[in-house]
């Protein structure tokens, strides 16, 4: 059984149903009836009139977002393992046109706001010195921690202050509200968010993210950008059906919960010594001989490792909770 | 019934099915097995080995094919009414670091051997102007014309002489293949093509197109480009996965078939005095008086004016036939 | 004696008794007293408050400018033959990050306010086409003709009611304004013009420009974008001391008095037949046949061929009057 | 007496009076007979045949050349304190498209072989990863240390094994060479070195830094991008008679004796306590209380805080060695 990665996983069977239930002739790129729900959708999840976008990547997403908010010569703060940074090919940079990433610490790829307000102190405010733009924060992050509301507001103020728009990558925005049990809208807009990046491939979808503008003022040139990028689908509805099939019935909850209860039951048994972090989404980063992890490994069961001594699990939604709970029986025998 | 667009148009079955068939668990990215076949699949029908990479859209694999080809200091000769100028919003630009678009005339979008050569003679081979690095055509065009084998080979040859890249913008290739019989390797490698978008979206697929290098050594830092620009999805087997089911059983040649001949019984019924240009695919520009448009419109048909005096019809694959008989009764007693 | 271009004459004695003067320790890039001066120098000459800075090249000033005022999803449109096309190898794509130039037809690299007025009507205002934001024109023009203030204020009239920025090439707007005798303010902010390139280097400057914005405010970013492109200078008042010297006492004036008094001794030897636009500033295009040009050249004249059975002649501020008359008299026996 | 910057220097009278010597009729951009002397002038001084070309600034001459090195996907490694990343505004993002600095630490802003090769190792070789295509190096650093042949060897060594081209930041080369005593071949070519920018303008020069590719097949490009970015001068033989009067005699080094001497008399009155780094050029880094700072300024001497507690004093090649004298006394007895 596979825990590599949960961009691995199988689309789920609401999604699958949408898209052949979207299979029809309609207008073409975004002026279908389902791609025009999308803002509607958004709008009454989080509590406020939202400017919401398809886009197949989370890559795309993110950078498309990023480019909304940063000039080509401006900086973006971002903790140096965020995915921006470490696993998104310099995208941030392309779509920006060569604005900088400033990278800043913080344990389990998690921002303090003092790190943050020391960053903006250290810049010059000159013309030989790269301006600070933008902040963007994952959450759960690349190492499966869940900021709470009041770190996200603590966040928010700082880049307030600081003159910095904050951009929220949210590819597992799901296994965070799962995980804190808050309301989207505190995560977000009530706490300083300006444009986050919604996941679903990673939660189900087959390959449609949402980019969601909490200021639809500053959404204005994205539809164009996405189309310079050559992210406008021509058959969009087809993105739309999975994002508002997600979207439906809380499913996107559903989700994100079961892989987070898969993730919890394989940290329970794991035991605090072993984990690197605390599990609080669906990711787990495991201290683990390479002995060790071939004995798991030979029970069928693969994972990537994760440096010297280290392991990573990541559950999916789609996690037989069985083989979960074998997995976990074998981790215990160790 | 609805003439807009071949964009518009729905999903096949055989890709609808294809979609089931793939939703398993299995490697991100382009790590699956069914991305795996693409090169092979393409080298069977191109006779040929190649590299094949799937992308979202036309746009973006149209401009990750011209920014392997041009450096952002290079020109790219087109048609002025190419799409890559009139419909893609600036990305050649965006992808390539802003190199330039020298555009080019001739009638129905497409472009003459001599028409080539005095742009290159044009240009002075000095630091101060922008030196023209790939040449790229649309087949069949934007204006529904397909070029026939020894069209593409003598706009090669001087290509070849000049020292251009040559570049198939094969949005509707299907359609030209089906128009004019040719051996699809007669219309690219053999020509001289040396990089061609295999369009798929408009053929009854749902968000997958392919970018053929028919010199793989071309193709090596596309993989990187495509990932930057937000383009490699996470779950690619449900890209690969429609292209083969396209590739299967020529079921992309049956397709145009179809498109191209609900296009011919259109024309037929047309007649040469209304048409602007002889109908090679599935594109008809139809002189036609306001009044008259009306009439064809309040029986139920749709499609878009084209300037004054003059509609465009667009058939697709799964356009019925019946239908299509009516409006071109509806034509004919106009 | 040289012809082939004002780019290639000296620099005048009050140019180089200024950088000598300027030779002393003082502030760093453009903090020191004379770079401070600029503001203040052209809010004098173009009765208004402006704001200027120093550039080494027409290129760069050019696209400083430009890449103020257009974004890198827009449009500028020019002359087909305008500089920033033909002679800037692609510069105001680098600066602009892939914006596109649209070009424009007119006789004599002069555009007419319909010809701008047809271009954005062809603009469809959707995602898939790039929308115009700026139109620049060049004053003289690159074959040495004079807009008036009329037809500038006419362009900048079509220019505002269309909602793009006016760019002016002013590499030699000191010959525009010799001939024209307008006043210089009646040639750029009254007639609508935003943001101007003042030339200095073709007109006895060493190595300087001016980037001029007649709206302060539309300015800001351009300090840093000047030093993110490598051209804020470190010793910048050995700039800002060539300009201020040839503002000094109308030095620009009086040189490109000079040269148009030399180019217009050559008109009247050539005659209405030979000129292939009139000469209102320092360029002839002259209609000659290959032997009568190397009669011309045998006699120590030197200059380029420009197309078949055409010459260019550029006369410089520091043309020797006795030479142009002998010139003037070859060119009148032939 | 200023102790800014030597950016803020005066020029020196032979370079004046070469400006003086040049000024006459002759071809434009580097076509002239100055601009075509650089490449065997430095062909000469290193011992090679290389290319050289000019430009106007630091950030120009090290981005063209890092362009040349590193494609927009690539990365450049170098110390968090280079010039490059934080003093050029993200120039390096500009004119590479958006090519990543990846940042690395080392005291004193030098880098050790091993800091090279780790960053490199951490590097994972996939498509999601930015890979590392040139280090920079600057030499002597931006705090006043100078490289040793060896030491640029064994970082050469590195670069060679790893893939990487090796670009050196010479904006204080001569203070190096002034220095180390060493052979100019030594510290470039011999040790690894592809490109370097060799700075003339903190120097006593006015406005002419010089860009050297060792190997000249690898600047083939570069005239094309240093059109393209505004940085072809018309009058392109003021740069190069700048640069040619400054290795006459070897005047650039000379100079830099100068600086490198009142530095050093600064650093003996300083005391080893004082010196937060080892003096090796002409800046100095100096452990001062702010009340000594003021009591230093009361004496006439000008020059920036650096971080509590700190100061930094840069000598030029114009130093008066009395008033240096005096600053010494002055130190002396804080």
């Amino acid at each position: 059984m596979r825990f590599f990665s949960d961009n691995a996983a199988s689309v789920c069977p609401q999604v699958m149903a949408a898209l052949a239930k979207a299979n029809h002739v309609d207008t073409a790129y975004d002026g279908d009836t389902l791609s025009e729900k999308l803002d509607g959708a958004f709008s009454d999840l989080f509590g406020r009139r939202v400017r919401a976008l398809w886009a197949t990547t989370g890559t795309a997403t993110n950078c498309l977002g990023l480019a909304a908010l940063c000039p080509p010569h401006g900086a973006i703060l971002c903790h140096e393992m965020a995915h921006i940074e470490v696993d998104e090919a310099g995208a941030p940079g392309f779509f920006t046109h060569g604005a900088k990433l400033t990278l800043l610490s913080g344990h389990g790829a998690k921002l303090a706001p003092e790190t943050v307000e020391d960053a903006c102190e250290r810049v010059r405010d000159d013309v030989h010195q790269v301006q600070p733009a933008a902040l963007s924060i994952t959450n759960s992050t690349e190492y499966g921690l869940s900021y709470s509301p009041g770190e996200v507001a603590a966040l928010g103020e700082v880049a307030r202050r600081r003159g910095l728009a904050l951009h929220l990558d949210g590819a597992r925005f799901a296994n965070a509200v799962a995980f804190t049990g808050a309301d989207p809208a505190d995560l977000t807009w009530r706490a300083g968010v300006d444009v986050m990046s919604f996941g679903f491939v990673k939660n189900g979808g087959m390959n449609a993210e949402a980019l969601i503008f909490f200021d639809p003022a500053k959404a204005e040139i994205v539809p164009r950008l996405r189309k310079r990028a050559g992210h406008l689908l021509s058959k969009g509805r087809y993105l739309a059906a999975q994002i508002l099939a997600m979207l439906d019935d809380e499913l996107w909850l559903t989700n994100a919960r079961a892989a987070n209860a898969a993730a919890a039951a394989l940290a329970e048994a794991c035991g605090p010594e072993r984990l690197v972090y605390p599990v609080e989404a669906n990711e787990l980063f495991v201290r683990m001989t390479a002995g060790e992890a071939d004995r798991i490994r030979s029970k069928g069961y693969d994972f990537y490792d994760w440096g010297p001594g280290e392991v990573r699990l990541v559950t999916s939604w789609d996690q037989d909770m069985d083989a979960v709970g074998q997995l976990a029986a074998a981790i215990r025998s160790l």
